[in-house]
């Protein structure tokens, strides 16, 4: 079934998916040169918005939950792609260990994890869930609503290698975004494969490393197909640590918010768009529960949660252009997220969310699950375009473009971690 | 929709089935390990047989046709599959050549070709169908009965390449199995990758030597799943040369076929099975036009047509175990053919056979398309098992044996083409 899309999408957005279109054979080369420098993060999830006018992901995750999402027509899709990664890391693997959240228990956190591990079960491994949280003490079963179950085990480390009891695994995929910091139980291990690495964890990432990232992705992929790399890009302004108590530096965020909206003013007149621009104003590392604050000008910032000005008086900060979702699916505001594993897209679905959605922010799927996502398959054929089509009125067509810019979101990560790699200067 | 399967599956089978499915992880570990050392031969696809007490692939088909046959939700995982063999073959790569049959223009075929065609442009290549017919003297445009067309244009040969005008492919896609004989046009091209080699053509492949290499695999595969290799693995007999107007050779392939059928009882009568065995009388090099003819004891050799015998005196033979099938779908004998591409299973469907079925010899795709094939689709996930599904019972679980068989097959193709590689000595 094809969501309906509600919206009559014209404008800047069809140009892009035309020329997308067009570009596919050049996209697709660009896309396998590019893998051959740079390694896939293994698995990523890009939240995207569709602007109507422009299509961005807002969000990278690489450590992505949400896997039950996927439908039936997409798991072999998934298991594929799994095969594929795992005949490049480690062909002679047998076992797979992951290691989940510590905190999360809710129901839609296990059902994706359940996912995950069908994923690499049918890809042909034995899979087992490691826990490296402190209350794991003892394997701990817990019996979903779908009837399946899932159990929980205390990792252990014995000389250089984790873990669980009479199971030795040679990967450890981790879905464990580390925001609490790296613990030491998974350091330095040198004789399996840790994917991703440590350092694609919350303690280490900065979102405006990624931006950074991202940024040049865009320049480099608008050259290629000819297009303003804005219409993939969200702008941004990396604020670096910022004393919300203080009056002048206050003052100076509220300078770089107005000098931001400005550029943004001067793209909307640009391109003849009547929306209003708006920025967020995010937490760069992630790390605290701070909910992007949207802000139409500087004097916002007079508006905000005293709480947030008092309690978090040195945060790192990032301002985002806000990229409105124009999608709406039985009238419904909606986002789509694209899954993506090795290098390739494996499926995504619609994320319902709420009639504020226009500009709502988004920083990541929990606060949305737990606002009671609704998700809607993509059709089959996700990254299936079918040529011909009119832009705007083909799903498949769409598709494709969310694949492609899904992808970018995926290679800037790669780009990311490259940068961050602490061993990096191992191979120079 | 899962075909509906009308035989009690009970019996070896489902054993086989059983063991294939615990050992999951094992098997794809050994795939894994298998194709690091042996390459795949591009694409495949394999004529399988569920005879209920023993499932094993009949024809092995390295140029295949029937593409077209492949769901909707199948073609997204063609498409990854695609996408992995492009990479590995020729990451730069930005157009791709198929070279079609000669003689085939029937629609079944041109629909098979639109099909190949779609794979690889979704793949992400510039694809053009470049004929060396003889008669393909201009571009030929031909509109087939879904509105899609088909250009074929003669191939053009220019400094040790090959393409179309204004088109140099770096990858030539060979769908035409050379039964003629290699021609020049395609010989020396070092410039360029030719998939599969020249040598899958079947001017140089001989059945027995499939054979031969299907038994090695069986064999190796019999002993890491602990179960008889002839579950898998026709018995076959390689008669060379034979005249089948001398008396004496007549009854010396008399000898070879009461032989083959003895052997055979016994393993029927090891295993409790209640079905007479019977063999097929198989032209070795597929050249000719020769219906296998099916033989139930040395004495059918009698009442062979007599232009078999005097048209056809000095044939290469192959006598095989005939394996007839066992699997109905609303009452209608089926078999069942799985398609791969790169290291992958990307789907399958099965043929009707018409009530012939049980013991009627199908050598290839062709003949049984001519008679009016009604393909049925796999349901989705066509590797993807559910474990714990008792055996017989569970669709997924009996496709996911078929496409290991499948894979086998491709495997041996595999063993075969490196054995009969022209090229071998030079790396020796």
């Amino acid at each position: 079934m094809v969501p309906h899309f509600a919206t009559a999408l014209s404008g800047p957005i069809n140009e892009l998916e035309q020329r997308i279109l067009d570009s596919m054979p050049a996209i697709e080369r660009w896309f396998r040169l590019e893998w051959m420098e740079h390694t896939p993060t293994f698995y990523c999830a890009a939240d995207v918005r569709n602007a109507g006018f422009k299509l961005a992901p807002v969000e990278t995750q690489l450590f992505p939950d949400g896997w039950d999402h996927l439908t039936a027509e997409m798991l072999p899709l998934a298991v594929q792609a799994a095969m594929a990664a795992i005949e490049k890391i480690c062909p002679e693997a047998r076992n797979l260990l992951i290691v989940p959240e510590n905190a999360k228990r809710s129901t839609p956190y296990l059902n994706s994890l359940v996912q995950l591990r069908r994923i690499f079960h049918m890809a042909g491994l034995n899979v087992r869930v490691g826990s490296i949280s402190a209350e794991v003490k003892s394997p701990t079963t817990i019996v979903l609503p779908t009837g399946e179950s899932i159990t929980l085990e205390p990792v252990v480390r014995n000389k250089g290698r984790i873990g669980v009891k009479d199971f030795d695994p040679c990967t450890i995929l981790l879905n464990n975004d580390l925001r609490a910091g790296v613990p030491g139980i998974l350091e330095e291990l040198h004789q399996q494969y840790l994917l991703p690495p440590l350092h694609a964890g919350w303690s280490i990432r900065r979102k405006s490393v990624h931006a950074r990232c991202y940024e040049e992705v865009c320049k480099r992929f608008g050259k290629l197909i000819g297009v303003d790399p804005w219409l993939m890009n969200p702008l941004f302004d990396p604020c670096g640590k910022v004393d919300l108590a203080d009056t002048g530096q206050r003052q100076e965020l509220g300078r770089r918010v107005d000098a931001l909206l400005g550029k943004l003013r001067k793209k909307h007149k640009e391109y003849g768009i009547k929306e209003k621009p708006f920025v967020l104003l995010k937490a760069d590392d992630n790390r605290l529960q701070w909910t992007p604050v949207v802000l139409h000008s500087a004097q916002d910032l007079d508006s905000l949660d005293p709480v947030r000005v008092h309690g978090h008086q040195s945060l790192e900060l990032l301002l985002q252009e806000g990229v409105p979702s124009s999608e709406r699916v039985n009238h419904v505001p909606v986002a789509p997220m694209v899954y993506m594993m090795d290098r390739y897209v494996v499926g995504g679905y619609y994320r319902v969310h709420g009639p504020r959605a226009a500009d709502a922010p988004s920083d990541g799927l929990q606060g949305l699950q737990d606002s009671g996502v609704a998700p809607l398959a993509f059709a089959q054929g996700v990254h299936l375009p079918q040529p011909g089509a009119r832009p705007g009125a083909s799903a498949p067509n769409r598709f494709y473009m969310y694949g492609v810019v899904g992808r970018l979101a995926m290679l800037a990560a790669s780009y990311e971690l490259e940068a961050t790699d602490p061993q990096a200067h191992d191979y120079s």
